[in-house]
């Protein structure tokens, strides 16, 4: 590691915020981004914010041929003292590093690292949005960049973090959707990169998102890659189930990524004395759950929409309504308790938040 | 479909040709790229060979974050009257269309963009070097353009066609390799995308690549991902096995790439009288063979080595020796014929190769 003090290039074109009511996702970034590079002989160099501006890159670059890159996701909200408050961002950096390993890129220092983030939050604290639901999602992302056709690990790379605020996932309230099990396309698989943040695990399920959009649902829920059986995730999220009273997430193994918002859920119902069973549960238990009327609350979990209630699951040619359609009361009081922790509305015994200076 | 005229930019600054003798692979690109665009408005458009140079791209750019590309390899070379070959070229077109489908990106018109790759390599023609085993690589790529962090297909792509002088394969002549068979890590299973030629499936080999390597192999060869049982490619190769006099390669199935090799292999024995047979085959039966005595060959299939012959096979705590490390005689045959054909030093009965005028 060479990393060098952090440089920084403020931007003297400012853009003008954007009205906080009418924010989209990942349209829009802010004045700046963080970037570093790696070469095989100076490991992690020249971390530098500088303006948000196009990179340049040979048409060689090994991320257009060969997929060679990860990503994380997380948010920084502003509090009502107009604090700047980060949920869990050393999870994001220790999965970050985990997912560098699966793709053969070199690891990050998590402890620089986070305090670059930090620094360039603060940077540009005036375009956290403040409204209800409203935030800034960060884009830490890792790219190949040395121009060459082997088919092998890049030895150059440039890290980003890009910036951009993000509207309320729930502009009319927190509401229930339909999702179809996919039973044709595989997501990732023992083996595979599934527990890696990398690109080729979201571009691969595009076909089943499809498909699945045009027959009116809103995401699709993944199935296990060797039996088809056991329900790995819905969408980009984790999920959960609530049947005959008890929390049931499928169990991590190697094809699914292990979500913050997953971890923290886990955490916070037993500090409220609810176990969460982590074990496999099949698509078939959960259709005789339907079926015996113990099916009473299903929802998926991650950094996007916080948690997501599944009002209707479609397998095979079964339709499964769950709950009326309606956010089931286990889902509301973790959608709130989450939201309220992470935007500082109510106290944080997990000390989960991490304050911006 | 609103493509234009392929508009010519001729570059005024044209590098040095370099030494015929010293070609790596994929390291080093001539003076003109093709490019052309495409936005949902308009299609696929502005179609121009442009001087090789670095894009410009926003950091929010789709194929950054999720992974949507996908590309093809094929070769040129010049016969003995300084004609330019290609081969097979359009089936690369063709499983370029079918890699877009996989990834929800929109087709290209095959024949449009096979007169600007001829276009292309007809102003290039002084790069493809005439020494043995050398020939032009032909990388014809697409990423998703659009700067947006939601998880969807893309409404801008860019198409390029980059070419690289490459030297031989076999710089010391066709020569055996050792193999270890891959049991932990998968390339792609059922359902997934390895039908398609998308980064993705490249760099979700690199753990797997790395560790060979580091035990002394070439290379890995993958097996199934649902009962990590049969075989399925080597490398980023078809593999193919003669068994008792028999020629046996797994049959083609929604995890395994349709190589132009291994297909022109198929055709090219079945003119010799030779039948392959395209069936599932298991690790334990080539071991059965091998211990019989009856595993008499193996090699990969690939446009970049063209016949790789396997000399060793390492399978769990096994160690197979094939042909004592030599390269077989059918092997010896398909690799001088099939290279023979490219090149024009001998008759190519199935009209496989192309001219370029
Ligand atoms: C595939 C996938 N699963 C689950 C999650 C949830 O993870 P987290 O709660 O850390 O956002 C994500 C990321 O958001 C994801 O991309
Ligand atoms: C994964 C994979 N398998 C097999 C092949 C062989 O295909 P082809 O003979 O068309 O080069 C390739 C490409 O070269 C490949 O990338």
């Amino acid at each position: 590691m060479t990393e060098a003090k952090l440089v920084i290039n403020e931007n003297p074109n400012k853009k003008t915020k954007p009205d906080p009511d009418n924010l989209k996702f990942g349209k829009l970034f802010t004045d700046h981004m963080f970037t570093m590079e790696y070469s095989r002989e100076k490991g992690w160099f020249q971390p530098q914010i500088v303006p948000y501006a196009p990179v340049s890159l040979e048409p060689a670059s090994m991320i257009f041929h060969y997929g060679q890159s990860v990503f994380e996701g997380l948010k920084a909200y502003r509090d009502e003292n107009n604090d700047v408050l980060l949920f869990r961002p050393d999870e994001n950096l220790k999965r970050l590093n985990r997912s560098n390993g699966r793709l053969s890129i070199p690891p990050i220092n998590e402890e620089l690292v986070m305090d670059y983030l930090k620094q360039l939050i603060s940077l540009e604290k005036d375009w956290i949005p403040q409204a209800e639901g409203t935030s800034l999602y960060i884009r830490p992302f890792i790219i190949a960049t040395e121009p060459s056709l082997s088919v092998a690990p890049s030895n150059n790379y440039t890290f980003f973090i890009i910036l951009s605020p993000v509207g309320s996932y729930y502009p009319e309230g927190i509401h229930p959707v339909s999702i179809m099990v996919e039973e044709h396309f595989t997501r990732a698989v023992r083996g595979g990169m599934g527990t890696a943040k990398t690109g080729g695990n979201y571009s691969a399920g595009y076909n089943a998102q499809e498909y699945a959009a045009n027959q009116g649902h809103a995401q699709v829920m993944w199935l296990d890659g060797v039996e088809k059986k056991y329900i790995e995730e819905v969408g980009s999220m984790n999920v959960f189930f609530k049947i005959d009273g008890q929390v049931i997430t499928p169990e991590l193994n190697d094809s699914i990524l292990q979500g913050v918002t997953r971890k923290s859920i886990i955490q916070l119902l037993a500090d409220w004395d609810i176990q969460v069973i982590e074990r496999k549960i099949s698509m078939k238990e959960v259709y005789q759950a339907y079926e015996a009327g113990t099916l009473e609350e299903a929802f998926g979990a991650g950094t996007a929409a916080v948690v997501s209630p599944i009002g209707e699951l479609i397998w095979k040619d079964e339709s499964m309504i769950i709950n009326g359609r309606q956010t089931g009361e286990l889902t509301k009081s973790l959608y709130t308790t989450l939201t309220g922790i992470q935007t500082g509305k109510i106290p944080d015994p997990f000390e989960w938040t991490v304050q911006v200076k």
